[in-house]
């Protein structure tokens, strides 16, 4: 049966598990949800996720939503992706959490305040405040990327996949990856992995669609 | 052999680590990390968690960051409160993501802001802006605790004790247990667990100490 991603392209989230389900070699398709209508909030919507987010996975009586636990069930069904032992297990999960943590919640809040409402309406002390804990997070990241290739073990795993979730889109965040050069080696590693696609050509829906 | 948890009182992602660790009868000691004197953020610190944040556990060789893999380490070993199905673990795995990402990532640094830095620094618009966004997370909490007592399964588990990290807590940062009936009852829930100790009672270090 084929795994459906309820996604759309411009979600950071669903990207790091379509590029999960992408990498595993399953079979997925997405399903479009128009969040810039308001579908993810929809009672519609809340009867799959009471959370009112995406990504939803539906995978037969599996349903599932958080990028994180998404990408943890794609691994464990295909096998791949989840690192090679309990210990790279636990640091790939601890990497997943920080970036949950650390990272994408405040990029892709940060991401949608300063390019999907209007110019007028944007809150400048948000966006400031929220660029210095970027730049914390990308400090840590640089760091451990300087030391090794892959966030866990020497191969891409899952760490990578949630990390990068939002540095490859182009709208402006206050991420630069040409100021960290370790950060902006390692994107290319991501992106050179066969089978890696772009957000925006791996998912339907972008600012283009809408412009 | 004794597992230590580096850890401070204030810190409601510790808490989640050292309630998990209270309640699973498993033997361990805190070991105060003088947080609001930048230990945390030391380069000796950073040898341990080059993240730079609390929690750390050190279980022999072990040694871990990030509450959610704390929680799902202390779960493994004890064999408590993970869950009883793959269904129910990959639902609280579901929950700690959904916490971390939603909720603990904006409660911490919106009780910081309020509580721990002097009033005239404080952003006003920050504060305001991560309210909204915890309100949208306690709707959904107060959401799904009107349909059933604990999260996922019928007892507590990892997720309740994740969500529940910054609720105790007396300093204001938005968050009035009266004004959510669900949640309320679900925290008394909680508290009434035997074992269950408020985290300025379970850690090491509180506002007192520093009054």
């Amino acid at each position: 049966m084929t795994i459906k991603l309820y996604c759309f392209g411009e979600s950071g989230n669903a990207y790091k598990a379509a590029l999960t389900l992408e990498l595993s070699g399953l079979d997925w398709e997405p399903v479009f949800v128009d969040f810039f209508h308001g579908e993810s909030r929809s009672p519609e919507f809340r009867e799959l996720n009471p959370m009112g987010e995406v990504p939803v996975m539906i995978d037969g009586d599996v349903t599932l939503s958080q990028s994180g636990v998404i990408q943890d069930y794609v691994s464990s069904k295909s096998g791949k992706l989840g690192g090679r032992s309990a210990n790279e297990r636990r640091e790939i999960l601890r990497w997943q959490f920080w970036d949950n943590h650390k990272m994408s919640s405040v990029a892709g809040p940060t991401r949608f305040l300063m390019n999907f409402i209007p110019e007028d309406k944007r809150p400048v002390e948000v966006i400031a405040f929220n660029q210095g804990r970027l730049n914390a997070a990308y400090k840590v990241l640089e760091g451990e990327l300087s030391k090794r290739d892959w966030l866990v073990g020497d191969t891409i795993t899952l760490a990578d996949i949630s990390c990068c979730g939002y540095l490859f889109y182009p709208e402006p965040f206050g991420f630069d990856r040409t100021e960290w050069p370790a950060i902006d080696a390692w994107l290319t590693r991501i992106s050179d992995t066969p089978g890696w696609k772009h957000p925006y050509d791996l998912m339907p829906g972008s600012p283009a669609d809408r412009a």
